[in-house]
């Protein structure tokens, strides 16, 4: 059994022009998990000038968790964040910490000591609270403004945001650089650095194409959770079919025709789209799957 | 290092409305020679009436031949096909064997047994002028009229044709119903079938977004070979994105970024697209690398 993370409420919609409604957002969710879907990373505990597209993530959440069978996600970029996300009452809350350190200061203004200082904070508020703690290294396999990051440095700083509380980890490939020699490389180092159990997933962009490559690569060397954002929503700038995070649709076609259970209704979650494409009229919708349907006598 | 065959000129180009004129062939296959392909499918002996669109194979071919360290292969459906490509000189030649027999019908009218017969007839002509033949097992993964085909019979039919005379073979997806298990399972029995060193090659579409992922299962399979197309040009109806043919751009990339020589100079590659675009202006040409670019201190 492999887990999905549908991720497009957060990383998905934290980038669109226009602001979806939280009735739509809730009907999102709703069906997902309908659809057999067991993990969304509902929003974010950003300051809402920042990111007004995802100002009602509370309320998301106060709805999501009474989905049953639901394992509710936010993201938090730092203690403040988590202690909204802890009042909130999320079930497991994830902060991104970017290998690269010229993309960490740009972003949110610290620098790599900084941030593991950030990630104790943030691991006492949500043990105090008793909520599971992932951390995204992301930028792990380069960066637009630093280019390749030594698999040294991650490996360095994957352990000190161990040591510092990181419960869980994913290794995030925020710029669509990876390749799948560098996952199954990566993936192996940081792994054997932290622990095999403590990473679990897999944050893949589709940018070059290579985004179920790397889930392939992903699999073989023991990665159990994928991140995935329905219809790719949240997509790079590039056009035609050049999605930000890997389709949901064509992630679970590929496991279950693999003979892989994500325990997904891939018709149903098909349906989904109807929701997003209503709420979100101006957004492109990628996917190869739901363009090509399912092949004749396809039987999961 | 990894060959591959460019098949844009004969696959690509026998579905595009407009039909290619001669010289801008040329330059293509001049311009991705130059680049470093050193295998290009420049076109098909099927009667002019069929395809216009590749009428001019005996001239391309000729032309092609000139050309230092490239293999020229052209496709042909028959024993007919096989005598007039002999006679333009190709240096491989290469016949669809279908494995869903209501295809073979369909397409060739011919059954399972009769294209066996076809394929001894061609193999005499090829051994007759030195030529390098090599069989197509298309719809291998699976038939849009008969859904999946048995394993089984996908090995017993390769036998025949390597008892007939078929020198080397390529798995087809024709369908784009492959996935990377089937890959895997298919390939080793293929290859335990009819001697690990006569299955080379693997002809993937990416119609639901899975072709990368499929190479990187043929490649832990022992595939050397891997057929793609420049723009995936020639591609399905689908869009966007759902080309045929894998995008030989994202292939390289994805090899070469796996550190895998293929021998090709991407950036001289990237630029061969503006000679298919203005040569087939109605063409959509597909492929994520070309726009998303190179990663940044990306050096293969």
């Amino acid at each position: 059994m492999i887990l999905i993370s549908e991720v497009g409420p957060r990383d998905g919609l934290q980038s669109t022009s226009r602001i979806m409604p939280l009735e739509a957002k809730k009907a999102w969710i709703k069906a997902e998990a309908e659809a057999g879907v067991r993990e969304i990373e509902v929003g974010s505990f950003v300051p809402p000038s920042l990111l007004p597209q995802l100002a009602d993530t509370a309320d998301v959440v106060a709805y999501a968790k009474a989905i049953p069978n639901l394992n509710v996600v936010a993201l938090v970029p730092n203690a403040k964040g988590a202690a909204r996300a802890a009042e909130a009452g999320v079930h497991a809350m994830s902060i991104p910490f970017s290998m690269s350190e010229t993309h960490s200061l740009k972003n949110v203004r610290k620098s790599h000591g900084e941030m593991v200082e950030e990630i104790r904070e943030v691991a006492k508020i949500a043990k105090a609270a008793n909520i599971h703690f992932a951390v995204g290294l992301s930028t792990a396999f380069g960066c637009t403004m630093e280019g390749p990051i030594s698999d040294d440095q991650i490996v360095r700083l994957a352990g000190a945001a161990a040591e510092a509380g990181g419960q869980e980890f994913s290794l995030s490939d925020t710029t669509g650089y990876a390749n799948p020699a560098q996952v199954r490389r990566l993936v192996r180092k940081v792994k054997a650095a932290i622990g095999d159990e403590k990473l679990t997933t897999l944050h893949l962009h589709n940018t070059r194409g290579l985004g179920l490559a790397n889930v392939v690569a992903g699999l073989e060397e023991g990665i159990t959770t994928f991140d995935a954002s329905l219809g790719g929503i949240g997509g790079c700038p590039f056009a035609p079919g050049a999605s930000g995070n890997i389709v949901t649709e064509d992630l679970v076609f590929m496991l279950e025709a693999m003979g892989i259970d994500t325990g997904i209704d891939l018709p149903k979650l098909l349906k989904v789209r109807e929701i997003v494409a209503a709420a979100l009229p101006d957004e492109p919708l990628y996917g190869f799957t739901p363009d090509a349907g399912l092949p004749l006598g396809f039987a999961p």
